[in-house]
């Protein structure tokens, strides 16, 4: 069964203290469903979130009238909306529900992320900042990239945010203004990291009908522990294997992609996960972000949303906003930011657990327009 | 495809302050690889848990060296661990993926579960305890149990759990002994409630074959909120309209079911299951336990384990401690508690969320020996 994207929709992204989850989940499933049209109601949920508390998906479902269906909560780190959202395409795939709800929901609240008392890793130092400062050093030394390549990156996503009112930050900056915001965790300035966050996204998906755009696949990966003997940093070996069993089984390739929204949770992740993903060839994923290449106008732009950098980061949340503005620009309906004719897109999530070193997940969806 | 139990494992339960979740995790997962044979790989995981840490998943497998699968937690109350079961049996059914495993983990530590601050209900006191106890308030109101009944079926299961080597608690009581424990939630006193558990619990699941127990059908469901004008308590009709879809599924009635292990969370809790999946008619569910026929050795045996209440209830591992006993049954494993002739099967999980009121959840999944 082919899967068809019947809605998408998602609330305002950033600190929003005094709005409950409840109202968030409201404003993207309120979206999607308006989206949509037909009923409000749907044969199964699957919600993503990491920070959630226990009972959070079936409380905000209610709130909204959404009741008696399967709900199924599924975590999956940063990945975990996509998670959601592979999973509900797989039930409707399969035959198993006709319509399904896919919401990604998280409140970030006031602080980075914690490492739990058991986790290793995290106690010594090693948490997320630091082992993406660990592969943008890397890179920098084996001169697969510079300094002002991963500045160019948070200066064209901050730049696109412009012109995405939903976005928790954008700006015109110079890679000399990234470059001296604050120190996060060398070599990665303020203006490189992904902002803590509130949002919620959602999809409603069923079998494929007339004028929807489509899914021509997702894949669902996770990476074995990183080895610090590879050649590669951490993160790019699963991007890479979850990338070439999406664009396998959605029968394209990264040249076919018109448009994509990629884990930029740092500078240095959007471009490793280019590379990853094959739109830019080895060492060439700075370059392609310096030159404009992924720029909206460039060839073929990515995260046209902002990214997480700028458009927010709230954990469960960001795979269903990711695959939101690809079915906008899909259909669009992107406005100033849309990237013109845009017949294939791409979403990519990575996510790794808290303890980051245990292992991380990878979805990759190909979707195509009406 | 039908899908096949190669093989199951759990830990000890109980409060286990020094004993990590990996140690708990390994101890279920290489007790199932162990009856399972063959290579200990699988193509994928569905990991169960309602207060696991975010990551807890990938931290668990690498230890245990499983890496490199698609991992995915799923969180769904007291019933996470058989939504995992239920999520495995779907992947391998529709051809997903071929052999799983379905892991349960938890550790509850040294409290009970504390309402969240957003949540209303627990905060107007109305935690698990309270409502057990409103139900069974209602049922004794309403003369369809008597006190002796409830009490009964803790003697039931107390007994069950001295022939169970991994229980929590076991004991010989009285009926007397039962109503003289402590008062924790009237009429419930400390003998009629589960207590609080660390452990784990797993299954391997994959295309059924020769000499295996056999799913002839798992069915998962959401139910809507309590509405205080129905005719039947908190859980019945979730549990009730779960189990008409699973024995329709299965070609089987609750006739046919030589031994079952329900959600005993609380006393009331068994005899309003027993009566909702149809083991008993209505008002019948007290009568049953307190006659013995729900007994070791009665007509159809509920809860050889012990069940939730002597066995114990680290929640995400229920679930699938429960399908553990059921499969040791339909094998003829079992032991001192051993079912004779058992060939149908019955697992039956409800979960409500920390706030229960928003809708909980029911997994029920009828198993055949090999």
């Amino acid at each position: 069964m082919r899967v068809g994207i019947e809605g998408v929709g998602t609330s305002h992204f950033g600190r929003q203290p005094g709005v409950d989850l409840v109202d968030l989940a409201f404003a993207a499933v309120d979206e999607a469903f308006r989206a949509a049209g037909g009923p409000r109601s749907v044969d199964a949920v699957w919600v993503g979130t990491v920070f959630g508390p226990a009972g959070v998906a079936q409380r905000v479902l209610r709130a909204m009238g959404l009741t008696g269906m399967p709900v199924l909560t599924v975590e999956n780190a940063c990945a975990s909306g996509t998670t959601a959202f592979a999973e509900a395409c797989e039930a409707v795939r399969s035959g198993r529900y006709g319509r399904v709800l896919a919401l990604g929901i998280e409140r970030m609240g006031d602080g980075a992320i914690t490492p739990e008392p058991t986790d290793p890793e995290g106690r010594s130092g090693l948490a997320l900042p630091a082992l993406y400062a660990m592969a943008a050093a890397r890179w920098l030394h084996e001169g697969r990239v510079t300094p002002e390549q991963l500045a160019a990156v948070s200066v064209k996503n901050h730049a696109h945010a412009l012109h995405n009112p939903r976005a928790q930050y954008a700006g015109r900056y110079t890679v000399e203004e990234v470059q001296a915001s604050r120190m996060i965790a060398d070599p990665l300035t303020l203006l490189q990291c992904c902002p803590t966050s509130d949002g919620a996204a959602a999809a409603i998906v069923g079998p494929a009908a007339p004028g929807q755009v489509t899914v021509r696949s997702v894949a669902l990966r996770s990476g074995a522990p990183w080895n610090h003997r590879s050649p590669h940093v951490w993160g790019h070996d699963v991007v890479r294997d979850t990338a070439v069993a999406a664009f396998a089984a959605a029968g394209v390739g990264p040249e076919d992609v018109d448009v994509a929204e990629v884990h930029d949770a740092f500078t240095i992740g959007e471009i490793v996960t280019t590379e990853a993903l094959g739109l830019a060839g080895p060492g060439e994923g700075g370059k392609a972000a310096a030159a404009g290449r992924t720029a909206l106008g460039g060839e073929q732009p990515v995260n046209p949303s902002g990214g997480l950098l700028s458009r927010g980061h709230p954990l469960g949340a960001t795979g269903l906003a990711q695959l939101a503005e690809i079915v906008w620009q899909l259909r669009g309906e992107a406005g100033a930011r849309q990237v013109d004719g845009a017949r294939i897109g791409l979403v990519e999530t990575m996510g790794g657990g808290v303890s980051v070193l245990d292992g991380n997940a990878c979805v990759v969806a190909v979707l195509e327009a009406p």
